[in-house]
């Protein structure tokens, strides 16, 4: 299924950028969990568009309205249904989209592959279609956190182009800092370098990207499947999801390619009457389930595509052209995927955690 | 599920290291494709233990068996059980590691999981668990085939430790200079050089990881599907689900995010009658769909975690003491994980097709 | 998944009866096929309560809203979300129902699973939970009718408790006849007479069942899987899953059990170019897979649980007591299941058709 | 997927009558549930060809083997594998059944849908497809009766043709009496009957068919989902889904439809400290969930399609013919469809057991 994700907390999301509404169904919550729409506001109110200087200034309130499945303020273990209607549409800033492709978006193979396409805003190639999985994994983090004491999901930017968080800020991410600033970075010195490059490329009309680091603390032991649903690879098909991901790695990832077995081993340890790893270069996961360790793991977004300069480019008969993007764009789309990195570690953990359920 | 992989062109796979036997059922399989078991054994020989000087010298015919789904010659459309019987165990060897965690393995998570758990050989946590895949994906590489003139899955090591092949090699790989040195990368100079590597970690007892490359060439436009199953997320969860990998990347990768918007697109132009880009940065895929260009993406695999020296770690009840590997180890697991990584590709790239021939 | 239905062409569902509203997103429908608000409420209204003296007053307008997936009255290949508000909910009217179990409905049942129930108007086991099937059945509809020509899914009363259409309307049920009386049965003057029990019942405060029968035309031969998705195995679980079904039954059904193989097996014929069967016992389905001929099926309904007398039942904490359905009830849900059925029978024969179009 | 049954506990089947082998994966089986092949054996033993006078008289051993997934006599939580060689195959018996099809078979729907098929013993669509399912259902009664003291699943044969058990027979059916008897009836005397108009059948070289019912005991409330996967819907899939299967009914069943609602409802009680019914014509299921009352429901099969009598049919290109089926067949199914019913409903319920499991 294209628009559905998850084996047993489950959600399916539809929506797109300039139709009526966004939303999305989340199927296999369990009942008894507590739940408001300011749950999921709350995530929204992360992802929205207009929220800083940095961020595209496209005006949208973004209020979500829970239609089904909760009631006085509880889970009822149906199916909760959640819109949010489209508000600020100009859909006329995206005319010449009508003939001409957009360099390194999604319209020729749309076009490609439905033979039709929904032009403005992108349709359901826009990154308005993370509001569904946003509001999924506020509910997902409700489930995890009633269930694992001391469950936390934390993303933040660990870089901006070749603007790097320090590495000490990176060891130990905390949540106040990342919101204190508007790129959504764990170190505040680095941040004012980031947003000062990012606002050079705004007013360039260009783009930049980086990448996203995530931690989830609080996971027991045992989660996660062997073979094809093990967690970094469900953990990796969810971030790849995400729109303009380029790259995803966990533990050591990529640059423990340059380790020896020796170097790279984790050795066991008993710590707090617990086993425990000395090192996590395996970023809590081994064989495909999570150890008790952090969590931990990167995630690659490319520069924006939408990049307000003439591109060269052809029309949908091969024609070249040129075409320039009007209107309102993120220059870097960081600051707002962290919480669509949250969502989709939520959604991935929530789901395995009800599948260890059932078998044990 | 567990155990199972694909929408439509689904793999189901059972089988430990040490059992009676490994396999696989391929539910989904068009009918009427050409089929026999020798495609199948090809691709398992070059997964096969103790086919070189610098892999385990495990003695495994690993001989297939086609049980159903296949007649004369021919896919029935009935799902097709293979088995593989399994020969050269010597479970003695693992004595020890029923009570002592190796190090970066999966014992201690299995345990957590499951309590209990098929200590000879890993049980269901060996890369011998990768028979199943291999085999579905010669049968998914032969529907594709069929339905793809020129398709072709090339998957190479690119670098082992520090030693990479070189750019122009990676930017053209060739098949035959990839079979034709032991460890299945597209540079012969470098071969020598990772070889010799790879034979001093054997004799060190200790471990080398590196990154695999794939190139898949002569996918049409239009294969994959918007939001979650973008074509790059079930590639990327294909690719994390075998063991020891650590990450994905596509296109540019980690890399491109050190690229501004205006240097990192990917220009349309029309070549050869043909909608093409210029440079591809994509990697093939744009909004999670084909777009016709070669597929490119690159796998990190860790240093294999079996060593053959003493190391650190706990027993079941957290007691502190020493393991040592005995046996026959695979001191790089890139060379065989090259026909794994094809296959998990063919596997994703055949479920897409079907799944595209449905709405088309 | 509770909530979702179909494995390609897929329908997620959400909605209590007195929450917001109730809806559906349909995932996997393909592009470019003419859909409107219309096409869908046209279903709708014949499933809308009030819209006859025979069944329940209560008023619902039951206006569709589309949110996503169609533009410019063509579908867009990416999801479909659709929603209902709820308008006329008079929840007081189930006060009792907080604390005694009303008998034959999902009360008690909904407890025991999730400890907490949307008591007002039996929240999710109501049966405005059909409303997303129904919408949802209508867009199958549009997909069978463009790919299938001569494409007619057929249900109609055949029975209401023992008054039965004659054995020739039943044979050749015209949808004329059919839309023009109350009770959605093909012979007239059988409608005459069902009306008046059902009348009769309803100034009894009593209910009463039925069967209904569906004849689905047009259908190409090969449709339906061998093994666990054989056609009628679909068609089972789509009709045991609406509301007040007990039974459900193919072609000779539980009569054909009296017949000898001889007198029970379909001939096959050659006929206007075409491999037809002679007689249609097998109610166009053997093996699991379409053969041509007419699908014939056969369903089950209850009398209506909700009855407007005394009913002895027992509280929460088991403690006797009596309870009476206050409100606006259907004495017969039959003619109000018609839209139901077909729908259901849509959907599964869409979602056959595009997998057989992925293989073949 | 057409070979694959289940959302947590999943089997997938594979093998044709002729071919090398038949068999199944389990996937999604809890940890540590004591498991042998003669678990397993005994279930199929049951279903086995020649096992007496009444049914074919193929000489099948049917020895299983497992493969994987258990050690030491207990489940592992992985991915189960068994086979079970096919052994006394006469291919040459269904020569004509190359050109001509055999009447009521899947011969011609098969050939629509593949293309291609397995004339031998009717490849996939014969019933020796079910030693899978069986298989599976053997180790999904070992999961429930860990789980549910007192769990038993009852199958047996109510009626052949017009003959039928005792009404007090079937109201309380024995397990010893059932077994007691070739035809697997509940009542001794309908037995000898039974047997004699089978006799009489094979000795005419015509066959019958009848009524399974089953009844299972033990099930705690709030089995089964709301909506789409009720647990009546299910169990109808799973039952209709077995070869020669024409009706499902759940409770009251289509007699049910003779009642009015104040007849018909299912008045709640206070016994024993829990809350019951009075009656049970509900069949033990209250809106998609177990009510903790029995689960009763019926199976109709038709009568065997393979007769020894000559038939009319065309050939593949639609020339008129006459066929005459030789070998060795079942004048009646239902001695041997017993287990099968079983097996199935098993599966049925120990997936809704986990599912219900994860979010409780």
């Amino acid at each position: 299924m294209s628009s559905s994700f998850g084996t047993l907390f489950r959600v399916s999301t539809f929506g797109e950028s300039h139709g009526p509404a966004i939303g999305c169904i989340v199927d296999g919550c369990p009942p008894r969990i507590p739940l408001t729409e300011s749950d999921i506001q709350e995530e929204l109110d992360r992802r929205r568009p207009g929220q800083s200087k940095i961020v595209t200034q496209r005006k949208e309130g973004d209020r979500c309205e829970i239609l089904s499945g909760v009631l006085d303020g509880k889970t009822l273990g149906t199916s909760i249904g959640i819109i949010v209607r489209n508000e600020d549409q100009r859909s006329n800033a995206y005319k010449e989209m009508e003939t001409a492709y957009r360099p390194s978006h999604a319209d020729f193979t749309y076009d490609a592959k439905f033979g039709v396409r929904a032009v403005a805003g992108g349709g359901r190639s826009s990154a308005r279609e993370t509001i569904g999985r946003v509001s999924a994994g506020a509910i997902a983090k409700k489930v995890l956190q009633q269930s694992l004491p001391g469950y936390e999901c934390l993303a933040f930017v660990r870089s901006v182009q070749d603007i790097e968080a320090s590495a000490s800020a990176i060891q130990n991410p905390q949540s106040e800092i990342i919101e204190s600033n508007l790129v959504r970075t764990c170190d505040a010195k680095a941040a004012r370098k980031m947003v000062a490059l990012i606002e050079k490329m705004r007013k360039e009309g260009n783009s930049v990207g980086g990448v996203i680091e995530c931690v989830v603390r609080g996971v027991v032991p045992g989660l996660g499947e062997p073979v094809f649903d093990k967690l970094e690879a469900d953990l990796a098909k969810a971030m790849l999801s995400l729109p303009a991901t380029k790259g995803f790695e966990i533990g050591s990832g990529f640059a423990g390619t340059l380790l020896t077995g020796a170097e790279h081993n984790d050795i066991f340890i008993s710590k707090g009457g617990r086993i425990r790893t000395k090192t996590n270069r395996s970023g809590g996961i081994q064989g495909g389930i999570s150890n008790g360790e952090d969590i931990v793991f990167r995630v690659a977004f490319k520069p924006t595509a939408t990049i307000l300069r003439e591109q060269d480019t052809v029309t949908k008969s091969g024609a070249a052209t040129m075409i320039k993007a009007r209107g309102r764009h993120d220059p870097c789309v960081l600051p707002r995927a962290v919480p669509m990195v949250e969502a989709m570690a939520n959604l991935v953990l929530c789901d395995h955690l009800l599948r260890q359920r059932a078998v044990s």
